[in-house]
């Protein structure tokens, strides 16, 4: 088995094109996750995800920890074989969740415990059982439990949340279970404040990761501040590993992330939009309800490869969503899909030609919104 | 472009393989026809659903012609554009579902007014407009506007109601544009009473058609009267054209009426069934919400060749449909779409080798059910 590795290729301004190797294969950066909570990434067969040209996928601990378990999981033989996609996955920490989904949270030193949205059964995790659950499931990356800091956060509530995440950093890491071709991710915190950022970057290097995310963003800061955050965030992260920002985000958001120099995204964006009849196309977003389809014999864009647009004219879409029919979010999902793996591919081909500024504002003068 | 053209293949006792040829295609009979309401077959891809072995779909008139209407559909060049679909259709006349679905039926010698149950708007269907909608759509199959007769229906009631079916089947026919490739099938009525229908089998042979269906069967009489109404009205209609069964049926019934004589079948069990997690295998139905399987590693069945069975555990299935993901009926309804394929393409097999009657009793015995 190879060792988890991260190989840079080409770099323009502070951006860069690289490849991640893991057990279970590589991943081109800077790369889009889409997001498979709970085992699916929904309506998509994962054929059809890796069709649009995904090399991973991301799962939610916090949901596989509820249901079906990560004991009934490994038991099955995994995460990749319970859900058949035998791409890397990376799995989130479930701290995150905790906090947006859960009840009656308690954060102690230890960990947090806390009751299911689902059942009202109470559950603790502490950053050695996120290394536990993450390892049974069998992701290519682990991420190591954080809290993320709310937002907005006085200073000193950003510093005394990033300090815990640092502590609970060393404590996952000390408990991971090393193996060729896995790999574990700090993350950093520290609200919107430049030296709670560096801090915690500091921090987590001394620790030692295969990967650093930036987490504790697109929690509401907005554009600005987050691509502020980042303007002194990624500078503080080694340039010889992948950098990962959480949960982000908008075509836009990316587009200017990888600018600043980050590899990795996840979002639900494409899924959930798709799934609720929003489409993105060149010029931005469109809404497949508006009576104006209803007739449109053109397919959501003219030079999409998706199975969406090679079939489908917006007329039926307008129809199918009109009907309340399962088919309408299943092809809007594939298309938004493409539609972010078509972007991506774009911007790796561009920072591959030297020509990354060109391309942003290419992108950015088509988006109308 | 070829005639509308039915051929017999084999006989087996009163069972018979055939092949119908359409302007989209061939038709393998006994032939079993998912039904796409409203031009998708819920949560499939037609790639899918040809993939499982179908040669043709049935379209609901009464749906199309509500939403999104049969003239944008003619606008956006038919429905198998519309849909994606090459093969042939086959659409009902929109009778059945005005008595199921509609408000404010009213019945008169011209035809049928009614209210849409989407929006309370009013309509009026004639046997005239139900050849000009299947027209617009351009179905391979057209079937003409019938009654179907209530159940339980006194001898009086069905013989009236089976009457004005046979004066709107000679309307029909004389409404309906004759194109090669493109069938009219006529619609036997009559209640569960022999003389009435061997009354309109007789008439409408007198009119001509290229196929004959029964209608007002499995309206909740049960399987003993729905066979022993096929027993007479069977024989009552000629050899050389297709036999459609309506809306049936559950496998049991399917292989009764081929034994029967009927080349052709439709029904929404497989699909809903599928969407509300119950799975055909040999033993007869199961039902994946139920705990046992929560973490069977095996397949819903060993042998069966789709995609579900071919990649996916029960226990994953299980998993879905406890979390409610979308994936959860998309993947039931392909294994029961290739549950009703495979059982049509055994039975004609069977046919074929002379060994029906084994089939059916070995069919039979291994129903738990």
């Amino acid at each position: 088995m190879q060792n988890f590795s991260f190989t840079l290729k080409n770099q323009c301004g502070l951006a860069r094109t690289g490849l991640i190797t893991t057990a279970h294969g590589d991943i081109r950066t800077p790369a889009f996750m889409p997001v498979g909570t709970a085992g699916t990434v929904k309506g998509m067969l994962p054929e059809s995800v890796k069709a649009t040209g995904a090399d991973i996928l991301l799962g939610n601990t916090y949901h596989l920890m509820l249901r079906p378990t990560a004991e009934v999981v490994a038991k099955l033989g995994g995460l990749h074989k319970f859900m058949n996609w035998d791409g890397p996955i990376l799995t989130d920490s479930g701290g995150f969740q905790v906090m947006s989904l859960s009840k009656l949270r308690k954060i102690t030193e230890q960990g947090v415990t806390f009751q299911s949205h689902l059942d009202g059964n109470s559950y603790e995790l502490t950053p050695e059982r996120a290394m536990e659950i993450q390892h049974l499931l069998g992701s290519d990356i682990t991420m190591v439990l954080d809290e993320c800091t709310p937002y907005p956060a006085t200073e000193a509530q950003a510093a005394t949340s990033m300090q815990l995440s640092m502590r609970w950093a060393e404590r996952s890491k000390a408990a991971f279970k090393e193996r060729a071709g896995y790999g574990l991710f700090g993350i950093v915190q520290g609200g919107m404040h430049q030296h709670l950022r560096e801090e915690s970057a500091k921090a987590l290097q001394a620790i030692g990761f295969d990967g650093y995310a930036v987490g504790g963003l697109a929690v509401g800061e907005g554009q600005d501040i987050m691509f502020e955050v980042l303007d002194y965030t990624v500078p503080a992260l080694p340039e010889n590993k992948p950098r990962y920002l959480m949960g982000v985000g908008k075509p836009s958001d990316i587009v200017g992330a990888v600018l600043r120099g980050i590899d990795m995204f996840d979002c639900v964006i494409p899924t959930r939009s798709g799934r609720f009849g929003r489409a993105y196309v060149a010029e931005g977003e469109l809404n497949i309800k508006n009576a104006c389809h209803a007739e449109d014999a053109s397919p959501i864009e003219n030079n999409c490869t998706c199975r969406c647009c090679a079939h489908y004219s917006r007329a039926y879409l307008h129809h199918l969503f009109k009907a309340e029919e399962m088919l309408g979010p299943i092809l809007l999902t594939w298309h938004n899909l493409q539609y972010y793996q078509s972007l991506m591919s774009g911007i790796r081909a561009a920072i591959d030609a030297g020509k990354l500024q060109e391309f942003a504002a290419d992108f950015l003068e088509r988006q109308k919104d």
